[in-house]
Formats: C-alpha cells, sequence, structure tokens
C-alpha cells in the first residue's frame, strides 16, 4: 500500500499515496456497512456522489440530493505496511484540515479528538506501529446548534463556514471530510515544528529589525544556520549559532526592498532558508519561506478627526485608511467568496486563475469574507506575489456566537492556528472579527466575548497588523445590494452618501446565457418564475422577498421595458450591473481621502448562480461588469459623475467632470473632450483643459449641462475622451426618453 | 525605632509607626543635605510645605511655589532596629503605592526599582537584615515626555494621572512619593500571597458556582480552610482539603442573595474568610474579604438594534444599557475625581463624606475619570457596602498613548496589578480604557495598541465585567458643558439630542461665597477679572477661552442682568446651574429606554474652584445644584419639559408633563396640579390624571399651554404638586421679561 518514498528535504519523507476508502454508518458506532473509494484532500460528498453517479449538485435542484449526507457517521481508512525507520527516526501522520468534529483512530486504537477544521493535526504513529497497520478518521454528522431553523444560525456555536448552511447565493450544502494535504511522513527525532520570521521596520522603512522564532523539538545538540536571499537568489543576511528548543534570535537587515500592491510597486519577496545542521555540518531539515517587508496600519481617515462638530459630541469615527509603508492607499477591491462549494477541491490553480481576474480588474485588494472559508496556504502565496491585499476575517458571519466556555475555546484553538499560519504573509493587512456582526441580524456587540477573545489572541500573536471586530464599523457602509432600492438610485446613494469606506457594495447581474443553459432545465428557462430552478440559483426570493431579489425583473422592466427574450433580459440585468458598479467605484473614489477604500459584493461565487451580485459566475465566467469595473478603477482616468439614470427630451443633461489619479504619477497639459452619442448621432457638448494633475490627488472640474434634443433612442451615451491618451476616456449608458415618467 | 508589635492575623506581625524622613538633591547620585519629618503615606510637596511653612496652595496662586518640587530626586529614609524573626519566619516590605518611579535601597543595597503608582511592593528583607538597618525609598523627578508644552500631554508616556499636569479645575501640581499603606511586617514562610474568589452565576440567579483561586508559598504540607458567611454571621458554605501553591477550588453555593445598587435593593455583602491550617490545627495565616453577588453585562440599548434603518448601512451602536441581575438599570450619576491634589492624604472617611454625597443625591453611579487616580482600596469597599455602582477607567486621559514597547510594558504591569486588586468588588460594573481617547484632542483609535492590551489583560483576568475602550464611544455623549453654547440652550441640546447615554454633560456654578472668600484676596474679589486668584481658580480661561468658562458672566449678564455684587453674581451662576443640571437629569431620563444613563461633569473637585462644572466644592461642600439634582433623580417624581429659560408677556407658555419612574413600583390614582407662581401670585393652569404608572416605566402626559400675563416679576416658576404625594412634587425656575428679547 505505500507509496514511493521521496525524499522532500533531507531526512524527511512523506509517504505518498495512501489510498482512503469512506464508508458511512447512521449511528456512531456502528460499523460501515461498505467502503468507497474516496479522494483526498476533497469531502465525504464527492466520494459518495461519484461512487453512486449522482447528478451534477450545480444543476436545478440536485443538490437536494445530498441533503442526507449532513447526518450521518463517516469513516476514512487506509491501511499500510511499516516502513523502514531508522534509529532516530519517527513516524507522524500529519493533516492541514479535517471537516469538523472527528478521531483519529490508529490500529484500533483512539489517538485523537478534534473539533475543528484549521487546526491541523500532527500525531506521532511510532508507539503505535504494527506491521500491517489501520489508520482511520471518523467524522461525526454536520454540526448544528438546534434543529430549527434549518439556516445558518444552525452554525453559530462553531468555526464552520455558516454559508454552507444556505445563504442568498450558495446552497444548503455542508462539506465534510478532509480537505487539506494530509499523509504520513517520516521525521528526524529532532524535528523544527515551526519557524517564524517576525521583523519591524525603523520608522524610514530603511532597517528591518529581524526576530527569527524557531520551536522545535531536540534530543541532541545541533545547530542552526539561516539565510535570507533576495529576488536574485543572494543571500543578503545570514546568521548561524547553537539551536535551542525555542530559539528566539535578532539580526539586523538593512536597506530592505520593501513589498507593495501591484499597483503601487514590486510585490518584491525574500526566500527564507532555516536548516537544522548536524555536528558534522550535515542539514538536518530545511523550512522555507517567503518573505515580504512592509508596515501596514490603519490610520484616521483624511478630515475624520474634524468630526463630530457639535456638542453633545460622540466619538471620531474609527480610521478605515490604510497606510502601506507610509502610503495612504486607496483600496479599491473585492469580497472574495470560496470559490468552490467543497474547499477541498480548491487547486492553487484554481486561486490562480480567479486572482488573475483581481489583479486584470485593478483591485488591489480582497476581503476574504467570514462566512466562508478560511483559505489554504496557496492563496496567501499567490496574493504575496501577485501583490494583492488580503483583509482577513475569521469564520464569524451573520450570527450571534454565544459567550459560552465552549464556543470561546472551540474559536481560541482554531484562531490561534488561522493567526500562526498567515501572520507572516505581507498581503495581509488587516484582521477582522468576522461580517456584519454588529447589527441587527447579528446581534452580537463590543461586548461579545468571541470578539474581545480574537482581538486578545491577534494583540498577543500579531499586534503590528490591524485589527477591527467586525464590518461595518461606524463610518463603513455595507450596501446597497439594488440598482434602485425603494426609489434610491445607486447614482444617488453614492453621490450623497458619507463614509470612510464602502466595505460591500453590491449590484446583481443575471448570469452569461451558456450558464443559465447549464443550470436550468430548457423548459424553465424563459419566463423565469419562482418555484423553479431559477430560484434554486438566487434569481427569486434571495435576499429581500419583496425585492425579487437577485433576478430584479420589477426594476428592469421599470428602466427598460418588459424583455421579450431570454438574450433581451440577460441583457438588460448586465447592462445595470455594469453601469451600477462603474458608479459605485467612480463614486467611492470621488470622496478621497475621506473615503478610503471601495469592494463590492462579491467578486465570485462557488456555483453557478442565475443571477447573483458576483462580477464572475462560477468557475470562472466574467460578466461585463468586470470590464466596467476594470475600467472604473483605473489608477488614472476620466470620471464623470451620473446623477440619475433616465433623462428625457428638452431635459437639462448635467454631470460634473474629474480626472481620477492614485498613482504617484503627475500630469499635464491634458484635453478632455465630452459629447453625447444617441445612436450615430454625436453630439460634442464641452471641454475641458484639465489643470496639473498633482501625484495621488483627483482633480475635480465643471459641470456641464446641454438641453437634450429629440432622439430616436432608448439608450445613449456620454463619452469623456482624452485628446492623445486614449487609456483615460471613460463612457457611460444612459436610458433617452422622449416622454417624462 | 520599632513600634508595637501588633497581632493582626496568627503569625502575621505588622511592625507599624515607622518613622520616616525625607531629603532631596538636584542631581541622582547626590546626597540630600538635610532630613525633614516625613507623614508616609503623603506627598513630598507636603513634607516640604509642613517644614518650610509654606502657605496654603489652596490660597490664591501659592500653587505655583511648588514648581520646583516636580524636578529633584528625593529620599525617604528610615531606620530600625533588627526585630526578633523566628525561626520559619521573615520580615517584608509591603507598599501599596509608590509615586511614580523610584528605587529601594536597603542597607545601602539597591534591591528594587519600579516604575508605576499601582503596583504594589512587596520585599523579602530577610537576607539583608543587619541589627540596625536603613532602609530608604528614593523618587525620581515627575515623569515628563518632553519639555515642552508644559501641559498634560507631558504625562502622555506614563500612568501617573494626567490631570496632575494641569486641566480645566486642576491647578498644575504634580504628586510624588509614598502615597499608599506602607509598612514592614513579619510573615510566616508558608504564606498565602492572594486569595480571589471568584464566581459565575446560574442563568437564573440561584446559584453561585464559587471559583477560590489562591496562591501561596509553601515550605510544608498544610490545609486550608474556606468559609462564607452571611450578614447575620452565619457560615452559609464552607470548604476544606489540603493547600496547594496554586488552588482552584470550585463549590457550589445555592439561593445567594444578590448584591444591588441602592435604588434598587440592598447592596448585599458575605463575608470570605480563607485560613492557612497547620498540622495541629493551628490558624497560620487568614485572609477575609467581602463578597458580593451580581452579574452585570452592557446590553442593547432599547431600540438601538432598529438603527440605522437605511442603505448604506453602517453598525448600530454599541450597548449601553447596564444590566444588572438580569434587570435593565438607568445610570444616575456623577463623574468623580480625585477628592484631593494629594492622593496620600485621602482616608476612609474623606471618600465616605463624599459618597454619602453621592447616595443622598440619588446617584447610583460614579465613573471615575480616567485623567485622575485609581482610588484607594477604602474607596472600593465603601460602593460595595453603600450600593454605589463605579465605572472604573485606567489611567489615559485627553493624551495620545504611545505604541511604544516600554509604555505598553509599563501599562501592563499596572493594568494587572489594577485589574487584579478592583476585580474582586461587586460595584465594579464597568472598565473603561479612559477619557475621549478616540477625539480629536486625544487622537487615539481603536487600533492603539495600549486600548487593545487592556482589552485583553481585561478579557483575561476579569471578562465578566464589561470593557470598553473609551467614553464617549458611538451613541454616548460628552458635553456640553454651558447652560448656552453659541445659541444653543441647555434645554434645547437635551431635548433635541439622541444619545444612549450621557456620560459627562457639564454646567458651571461659582462656588460658595465662603469659598471664594478663603481662596481670593479681598481686593480682587469683586468685579472678578481675569488675571487674578480667579483665574488661578479656573474662573476664566480654564476651558474655552471665547467663553469666559468657567465664570461665564456674559451669559449671566445676558440671561439676568450685569450682578452688581459678589453675592448676586453667586446666586445668578447658582441659578443656572441648578436649572440646567435638572434640565440635564430629567431629560435625558424622558428618553428611557433608549437613552440608559445620565452622568454629569462632575461631582465633587480636589481643591477650591472660583467656578466649575462641580456639584460639590471642595472640601464637601454642597452647591445648590445638589439640592436640583437630589430632585432631578428622585426615583419616582413628576417631571416638565422645558423648552425655553426666558419666557415674555403675552407669549404662550408651553411645557409637557411626565411622571418618572425608575422602581419596580406600579402607582395609580396620582393627580397632579401645574400652575405658574410668580412673587406671590399663583396662577393654577393645568391638572392631569396621571394614568397607572407601571414599573420601571415612565409616563408621558399632556402638553400644556398658558398665555403668560403681565407680571412684575424678574423670575417665575413652573410648579408641579402631586395631591397628596408631596415628594413627587417638581418646580422650576424661569425668566420672565415684559418685553421680547
Amino acid at each position: 500500500m505505500i507509496g514511493n518514498q521521496k525524499k522532500h528535504e533531507k531526512n524527511t519523507v512523506k509517504l505518498e499515496q495512501l489510498t482512503w476508502k469512506l464508508g458511512y454508518c447512521v449511528e456512531k458506532n456502528q460499523l460501515p456497512d461498505a467502503f468507497i473509494p474516496s479522494v483526498v484532500p476533497g469531502a465525504v460528498q464527492l466520494d459518495i456522489a461519484r461512487e453512486a453517479n449522482y447528478p451534477d449538485y450545480n444543476y436545478s435542484d440536485n443538490y437536494k440530493l445530498f441533503r442526507w449526507m449532513e447526518d450521518v457517521y463517516y469513516t476514512y481508512r487506509t491501511h499500510f505496511e511499516k516502513p523502514i525507520i531508522n534509529a532516530g527516526e519517527k513516524l507522524w501522520f500529519v493533516s492541514k484540515g479535517i471537516d469538523f468534529q472527528f478521531e483519529i483512530v490508529f490500529n484500533n486504537e483512539l489517538i485523537h479528538a478534534q473539533e475543528g477544521m484549521y487546526a491541523s493535526v500532527e500525531l506521532d504513529l511510532t508507539p503505535y506501529l504494527q506491521e500491517i497497520n489501520i489508520l482511520e478518521v471518523k467524522i461525526m454528522p454536520a454540526p448544528k446548534r438546534h434543529a430549527y431553523p434549518e439556516d445558518k444560525t444552525q452554525a453559530s456555536h462553531v468555526t464552520k463556514p455558516a454559508v454552507s448552511y444556505g445563504w442568498d447565493w450558495h446552497p444548503r450544502l455542508i462539506p465534510l471530510g478532509i480537505w487539506d494535504e494530509t499523509y504520513i511522513e517520516i521525521r528526524n527525532e529532532s524535528y523544527v515544528n515551526d519557524v517564524f520570521v517576525d521583523y519591524e521596520l525603523s520608522e524610514d522603512f530603511s532597517v528591518a529589525y529581524i526576530t527569527i522564532h524557531a520551536k522545535a523539538t531536540l534530543t541532541k545538540d545541533y545547530a542552526y544556520r539561516w539565510e535570507l536571499k533576495d529576488a536574485q537568489d543572494k543571500t543578503v543576511v545570514s546568521l548561524e549559532g547553537l539551536m535551542s528548543p525555542m530559539l528566539d534570535e535578532t539580526i539586523t537587515f538593512t536597506s530592505p526592498t520593501l513589498w507593495w500592491p501591484h499597483d503601487h510597486g514590486v510585490p518584491y519577496l525574500y526566500d527564507s532558508c532555516f536548516q537544522l545542521v548536524g555536528s558534522d555540518g550535515e542539514i538536518i531539515q530545511s523550512v522555507k519561506s517567503k518573505i515580504g517587508f512592509r508596515r501596514v496600519k490603519l490610520v484616521m481617515n483624511e478630515g475624520a478627526w474634524d468630526e463630530p462638530a457639535t456638542f453633545p459630541k460622540t466619538r471620531s469615527v474609527p480610521p478605515a485608511q490604510i497606510e502601506l509603508n507610509g502610503r495612504r492607499i486607496f483600496g479599491k477591491g473585492t469580497n472574495w467568496v470560496n470559490p468552490e462549494i467543497f474547499p477541498g477541491v480548491i487547486t492553487q490553480k484554481r486561486y490562480k486563475e480567479l486572482l488573475d481576474i483581481v489583479v486584470e480588474t485593478n483591485f488591489n485588494i480582497v476581503r476574504t469574507w467570514g462566512g466562508s472559508i478560511i483559505n489554504k496556504a496557496s492563496f496567501f502565496e499567490l496574493c504575496d506575489e501577485m501583490g494583492i491585499m488580503v483583509w482577513q476575517e475569521f469564520p464569524l458571519s451573520c450570527n450571534n456566537y454565544p459567550d459560552n466556555t465552549n464556543y470561546l475555546a472551540l474559536l481560541e484553538f482554531e484562531a490561534r492556528a488561522i493567526i500562526s499560519r498567515i501572520r507572516k504573509h505581507p498581503s495581509l493587512i488587516l484582521w477582522c472579527g468576522g461580517n456584519e456582526l454588529f447589527n441587527s441580524w447579528s446581534g452580537m456587540t463590543d461586548q461579545s466575548l468571541a470578539l474581545r477573545l480574537l482581538n486578545a489572541l491577534c494583540y498577543e500573536l500579531d499586534r503590528k497588523t490591524p485589527f477591527i471586530p467586525t464590518s461595518p464599523l461606524y463610518g463603513i457602509a455595507h450596501g446597497n445590494y439594488l440598482f434602485n432600492w425603494k426609489g434610491q438610485e445607486v447614482f444617488d446613494m453614492i453621490n450623497n452618501s458619507h463614509h470612510t469606506a464602502y466595505a460591500e457594495t453590491g449590484m446583481p447581474g443575471i448570469s452569461p446565457l451558456e450558464t443559465l443553459k447549464s443550470i436550468i432545465p430548457p423548459s424553465q428557462l424563459f419566463p423565469p418564475r419562482a418555484g423553479t430552478a431559477w430560484e434554486d440559483h438566487h434569481a427569486f426570493n434571495a435576499w429581500d422577498e419583496n425585492m425579487e431579489t437577485w433576478l430584479c425583473r420589477d426594476i428592469l422592466d421599470e428602466y427598460l421595458g418588459h424583455a421579450e427574450s431570454l438574450e433581451e433580459l440577460v441583457f438588460q440585468s448586465q447592462l445595470l450591473q455594469s453601469e451600477g458598479y462603474k458608479a459605485v467605484f467612480e463614486g467611492a473614489r470621488r470622496k478621497k481621502p475621506y473615503c478610503s477604500m471601495v469592494l463590492n459584493w462579491c467578486f465570485n461565487e462557488p456555483w453557478p448562480t442565475a443571477a447573483n451580485n458576483s462580477l464572475v459566475t462560477y468557475p470562472s465566467v466574467l460578466k461585463p461588469a468586470v470590464a466596467a469595473v476594470r475600467d472604473a478603477c483605473r489608477p488614472m482616468c476620466a470620471s464623470a459623475v451620473i446623477h440619475k439614470f433616465v433623462w428625457s427630451k428638452n431635459e437639462l443633461f448635467t454631470t460634473d467632470l474629474w480626472f481620477l489619479n492614485d498613482t504617484l504619477q503627475e500630469l499635464s497639459g491634458l484635453n478632455l473632450i465630452v459629447s453625447l452619442q444617441a445612436g450615430d448621432q454625436d453630439l460634442r457638448i464641452s471641454e475641458w483643459q484639465i489643470p496639473d494633475i498633482k501625484p495621488n490627488q483627483h482633480v475635480a472640474g465643471p459641470t456641464i449641462t446641454c438641453m437634450l434634443p429629440l432622439w430616436q433612442v432608448k439608450l445613449f451615451k456620454l463619452i469623456l475622451v482624452v485628446q492623445e491618451n486614449a487609456a483615460y476616456n471613460a463612457e457611460y449608458t444612459l436610458i433617452y426618453r422622449t416622454d417624462k415618467t
């Protein structure tokens, strides 16, 4: 049963290709009737579906067939011959993630029990080894705080992603099983368990004061050697000495090249290599990691100290401005959710294809939302490399997580693992307790012990990274999620609100036609109706039952007339999503510096929705809004304030011109031509000699007005052309009516 | 030199009446030229002033004579003969508080160095003992973060009260020296260092799950015995067993009588006695304390979850509602500042005379403000006994306390001592990081490490008590501090604002005539002028230079005409203070349940001011506003909304009637007569049959209007008479004018 014994690092032999089988039963102490092949990492549901030829859960309402799998007991089983273990070596079982409550049984002996999917498991199997060994991982049913209601509140006592219990864009499908890298390996008895290369930058960023924390089990005297290499593989600083079980060594590194998000510089990474060295110089073990040097703070938004201005006086808002390496950075980004329903199938490649889109959309930050999983190591490694800032939430979302001892102990156990794993990544710029916890639908407050605990743990383990208990905080905005809410258009919402950050702002769009056809039976495709696969895929009754979310056909009808075909409906929805998102991103940007961030809700989705606020349909299909947002987030571009969507014949059209600049560049001599385009008619209405553009500052230009003529069109465009600099051009689609409505 | 050896507890002998002397010098390593008698506890300034016959620092600007004492080095010295120390005993030096940075030198050997006035000192002197022993406490100059500006910012790196560096009601006088109980004592080698009787109450308060934490140094096997006695000295629960160095024993106590604030029940206390017991049953040591059983939470204010109502949506406000033993309690109270400039002279008696006034004023809570000292043990003991809730702040106020390592280490050292000392008191209902830290004049934010550290420490050591990082928080109000601010009257401020709590609301009043005469030279008494002792005592340029604070003569002139005598001026000021405070307390109470607390700024003062927001002039002189506030805070009373202060002939006078009830009592059949009284004329204007009054609920009554007749008065009164229940009557003084202004 043993695969090839591959030398990964000196004296650490990973024994690969354990062959797992899976069985299940309805009572805890039953033996499964049968075992089926299992793919690890994966999920119990995927194994069963594969073996029993379940239909695709992405299609129609097939996901409902998986419901029974929440409530049974699972046993993963593998067996292997005793490998050759030399004197001074041990055999370890390692799993980076098992979901959720489980026991490890080895040769019929219970050797470990755990609740929690983020704390990795490392078990010394040596004392129990026999010639033929049976290793079992027994998974308990999905945790449920109560039987009813059958919704996210069932997960309000655990660290499991609440989203899998059902959300307005997620079917109820609760993964269970081994979901991250899992193997057995031979280790030297002396073993370095953990290396954390910490640092503090001098005020002027010219010096990094590095501290190497290493924990080890040592059976004899060893030395250590540590090297830092730059991107050209040149050693820039090194250190060596006697190893100890708790090593804390400091060294000064001058002139570090700093790590920057991709739109502000190079996400420069160094290679750290820590080695355990034997008495005759042989390398016992190597621990490698990437290091990026940066200092991150949340600082007060410009102008925010001036508020409140009058008495009785409450507090000023909490800071929401990212300051990276001393530079105030406007955050343009998105909310990242789990890219798959079953995290066990997520690969580095899957992360990469989505993160490539993040960068191409001119986003510099992702908020990894508290309702979904804490991502695997490769996610953070990619964000480090690609220069994407990560706002990382703990797994709490829209629930009232209790003050009780059991939950607090579980949360502490998991949070320590999460913080220790992620804190080393330069892309990590913010810890956040979770999503929308200080709003009525959650009911937690600043007094909730879970959030006080998370603050305390982040202070203990990673105090150099900012921490906020939840989002929204006072001054930070979530929502709205509609083009028009009770008569308030998105243009009005963004132009007339005053927030330090827009951390969630949504705009629903129907998925592309091909996606719809792949998830909705042909007979249900048009017209969309509640109670069909459209509803299973969130087009109806997903969020606000009164608003037909997320299809929002009432809004589409009102603006664009009743669509007569699916193609027309998709076009309508995607037009509103594109123009809405464009308005939100540009509108928030224009509020710089008081406003410091705008993130749309949401970037991706873990299964193909029929309609959703997402920019990217599952798996990686771009909605047209991506292009709109990419333009709206260009570091430099022209921009116009859209005051409303519908304009009429003989109405005075009005807009305000801007030129946006988030770069350190200066520009001068630009000339902007403003025109309206209706069909093939092009009406030049104004010209703006843009004043000198200073680094990291926008320029507000004139207000333009123009009487709208009689056109035979339903849509027209406002077009901004920057002469000889087409890269800065902008355009907006608007509705034209000959009658006032 | 040794006083009587008095047996305090079995085998613990406190050696009292050490005679201390004090010397000083300008360089650290100099020897003082001379030593003068010293009173311990006290302050170096008081010793010097006493010896050198300094004039009273309370008078005129005499406090300025003490300025040089900030910057010299002090040596306290005492000597004593070696006491009889038996085998198995040791001699300890104990000080509960030395202010601020100091060294302890014993027989010319440096045995301890410390920065921090709240962490007590316990030193084993035995190894250094000689026949004649010299004990010295060397005090460094007052800590100053910088030379200029010479103000509170000089204390922004330490835990010393910022107020002593100068405030709008406090002269610059920075105490130094031994400020709390200090002695040497003989202890058994086996010694219980700390006993903390912790508990958790069952959901229905019927059971207390008690945990006894005791730390001890043990040289042989001992037993322990613990008893809890009720107020009738009857043992209600007890426990005994083998003692260990870290004892953690739990026991269940059923039907505890709960502790309540004085206006909601009995502040019931039990006596805890923990004894270390020898092998033949002899009591080695007894540690006694009081225990009060209560559960305290900060819960969401009623109605606060409904806000914000619209999108974009920020968070709901943090909770400010005290829930004690499951009951929502409206906090009526005051801001408590240091009762003396020199905390070393504060006695239990001094606390008692002020706390008696707190209770008599119908206050149930004091906010012990972060700019002043952390009070001595007797303060909390009295609050426990008298049923006064304590909102306890850490020593941070109106400064930007830094993120640096030195300060954080000092703060942690001091905060651990503070929390461990105070957490056992049932009167403690809230920890708060400090005063006004999230406002522009301080410049700290939620990201400030000092506040994250305090959250972590309170979570670790006392998570059952709520913690807030500062006041005001979002939704909580501070200010205003004037009867009329830029045209906004106090009536308008309180009637038209919307806050969860009014944690500081001020109203200046001139001190009583006798006090003024005792601090201001006769030639300067009238008229008050800036640049005289009036200004030294905060009547001018104390807070807002444009507002003549705190005398506010411009406001008095406008409302009541230019006073021609000191007596008239004092009357005017005290009238506005009384009516203003009455309006604020009743106004905030009427906003229950959304509003949950009102505290005036401030209760007391540490020296006699000429004018101040205080209710009580130093030392314990009641201003007339005390009576007004006492009436306004009655658990049950009639109340009228005052819309403005000045009314004119032929104007339609209007008011809204209320009956306030913070008790659990029900009442019915009350009848309220409303009249206006002008001189000897009494105009009955309305009658209100008050509906049934329900427990803990106010009743809003009708709006009353009445055309004002021609009167020959400058003031008139609105009088509410509750027939046959004079205890609920209320009255308000208003200004009458025959001409409209």
